[in-house]
């Protein structure tokens, strides 16, 4: 049975930085944490610590040489006594420590880590990844991102949706132009999969209400600063939908459902979601954008200037455009079924701008089987490597739609950073490949 | 502006099959759903439908002859009123109906989806996916997958650890022998992460408890019921650990977490996880198993017999074995550090089993730069791969732990599944790479 070996002096409890205005002031605590920075002064040195919960001030008199092998990041466990001091951050600092390292004296980081903000180039901040995350405000930048995932999937479980895996390896058909990764499986050819569309479409046919986070991948050969080969999709799709409006519904909803989770970490970062996001035509969005009304599609300056146009009619960070060109989407996208209007046919497809930057992609799709066959041999699509999909379609499903999140945009947009690498994790693109 | 067109007949929205017997006897009713059974007597016929909620009846007595427009799995609209009747399902059934197909007529599925239970072969269940999970019992198995995920997620987020998002294109190193997938990527060779082992121990030192759940790619040449070329894997590691205690307790709460959300399912299925998941070590599992006290793992036979003494001795579905022979783990596995056991050295690497079958690995890891060096250079492991991830180490990481659970190895146990394949959406092997 368990060994758990008893502890040389008496156990005492981890007790975290933030927590520490709450200690009695006189106790005896208990800190593990990183080495923030040291200060040394004429009589006396600082040791500020971090850890996941903030930083703690410790106060060094007695023994100082021993600050040596506690350099910057070094991990330290520290028992002292808790007082208070006014002029410590918390009003709180730890005196007389006893300071165990808990590594090897950490070498110098590749930026200085205690500065109030990171100054390094992109190069810097992205090779030494698992070093620069650790700065407090590049941190924040994911726990919006951790905060945005939570606060999608509580609405979606609020709203009766299931969650879903699908494959990311998948034998052959792929449901846009979209450029895909070759995979070696097992002798034959299989493809990283750019999207679960397919397979969620299918899976409405199960579950009506499916929703998956997860990675997707594109062979993107363009090194923007919008484009990365992984990224984090944030898929939805729901049966028994009227038309795209409905799909616009839950998709307001979950918006609202991400931002408020953000808004909960008082970064000061959130999105003002209105009760409904205004709605414009595609052919309103160019004459708002002063394009001509033949464009096949939306530039980002137009997106830029319907952004604006957003905020300044309706003071919304957000705007929806529907009615896209169906020529311009992908094959399973439903025709537009609103009041007719001059111009190429329509769609009930749509797409939603952040401050004017599409952030989102989505609509109605087709449902049945004759408009698929339709569609496919209007558009010389061979529908023999579609044959497992359309099969679904041949069983029963009902009319449904759906759209897709980009994590990394949506971060992007609202921390303000200028490009989506910066808030992944560990970007991959056509030349990262690592850390 | 919005061009919702306004409906007609007047908008009466949707009852779902599961709230008809809280409606209003009298009152009518808007129904969408699958056509799950028609059955024909002499002057009636039942018409059963089926959404996500569950099954209604509708009693069609007038111009029956449009049923032939409505086989089993076609997606219809039904208006209708309701009525009591004790020998329906729920009490209830809707008379009168107006029925309007929202799709062609379906094809007669692969499977008779309402039997009660599902009698085909597992050929035909995979072949078929999209399909077969629309059986209410094989739903059900899925549904037990989804609540376990949310089980996951909400004890982690309550123990403030940090959701992450890993690359699952990797250049170059693996942390096991696992075989893996190659990747044409950008005209270089990556790979499919086996799993965010490095990742999720390099975020410790970020965040300090972190998880993800995600797919992970074993190139896996066997054909076995326990295999799949991807899976799910709900991934957790913790920093400022004392040992694997630590991290074992954090699983503990994670798998009751997790059998709680199945429980409230009402599925009947769940795992009773005790306020501590008994522990033995490695040398004592060989002992009970009755195999010789130098083998250096246990074989499936032997975690049987552990997984029946844990239920004989301590009731527990769950039982923990500890201090694996180091050698027979990932070279970051930390040295066992309980009192001295005769036999090979031993590591503070355990495995979890449920119900006798291996459901998680797990353990502390080595966190100091030196340790790493020492274990490379005796294993005769190249570090110039591992540059990237162990430069994180070098700039001070915690002692640390984390452990790994199959999210199908986990249904499958609870479901009483037979393979894997039965309980995954749609599985991966070496034959298999659609629909």
């Amino acid at each position: 049975m368990s060994t758990q070996s008893p502890s040389t002096p008496p156990a005492l409890s981890r007790t975290l930085c933030s927590a520490l205005p709450d200690v009695p002031p006189g106790s005896e605590v208990l800190l593990r944490a990183w080495v923030h920075r040291r200060r040394e002064l004429a009589q006396v040195a600082f040791l500020v610590l971090r850890d996941r919960s903030g930083l703690a001030q410790v106060v060094v008199r007695e023994g100082r040489e021993r600050l040596a092998a506690l350099p910057e990041e070094t991990t330290v466990e520290v028992r002292g006594r808790v007082v208070q001091n006014d002029s410590a951050p918390g009003g709180v600092e730890v005196v007389d420590p006893v300071l165990t390292p808990l590594t090897e004296p950490a070498e110098t980081p590749p930026v200085e880590l205690w500065r109030p903000s990171l100054d390094a180039g992109l190069a810097t901040l992205l090779d030494h990844a698992a070093v620069t995350w650790r700065h407090p405000a590049r941190r924040r930048s994911w726990e919006v991102a951790a905060a945005s995932l939570r606060g999608f999937r509580a609405t979606l479980d609020g709203l009766r949706f299931t969650e879903v895996c699908t494959p990311k390896l998948v034998g052959g058909a792929t449901e846009t132009g979209a450029t895909v990764f070759e995979v070696d499986y097992f002798g034959r050819t299989a493809y990283l999969a750019q999207s679960p569309q397919l397979h969620k479409q299918q899976l409405v046919g199960v579950f009506e209400r499916v929703y998956e986070v997860g990675p997707v991948f594109r062979a993107e050969p363009h090194d923007t600063a919008r484009h990365l080969a992984q990224y984090t999709s944030l898929d939805v799709e729901l049966g028994f939908v009227e038309d795209h409006h409905d799909v616009l519904a839950v998709l307001r909803d979950v918006l609202a459902g991400m931002s408020a989770e953000v808004a909960a970490l008082g970064h000061g970062v959130e999105v003002a979601v209105p009760d409904q996001i205004p709605v414009v035509h595609f052919s309103e969005a160019l004459s708002i954008a002063g394009a001509p009304a033949d464009e096949p599609d939306l530039s980002p300056a137009h997106e830029r200037a319907v952004g604006a146009w957003a905020l300044a009619e309706h003071g919304s960070d957000l705007v929806a455009v529907e009615g896209y060109p169906l020529a311009a989407r992908p094959f399973y996208t439903h025709p537009w079924t609103g009041p007719e209007r001059p111009g190429a046919p329509g769609s009930n497809g749509f797409d939603v701008l952040l401050r004017g930057v599409e952030l989102v992609t989505g609509g109605q799709r087709l449902h049945t089987p004759s408009a698929y066959a339709a569609v496919m041999a209007e558009r010389g699509i061979d529908p023999a490597p579609y044959a497992d999909h359309l099969r679904a379609f041949a069983h029963g499903m009902p009319p449904h739609g759906g759209f897709a999140i980009g994590l990394e945009r949506w971060v992007s947009r609202l921390v303000g950073a200028a490009n989506v690498r910066e808030v992944t994790l560990y970007p991959r693109d056509l030349h990262r490949l690592s850390p």
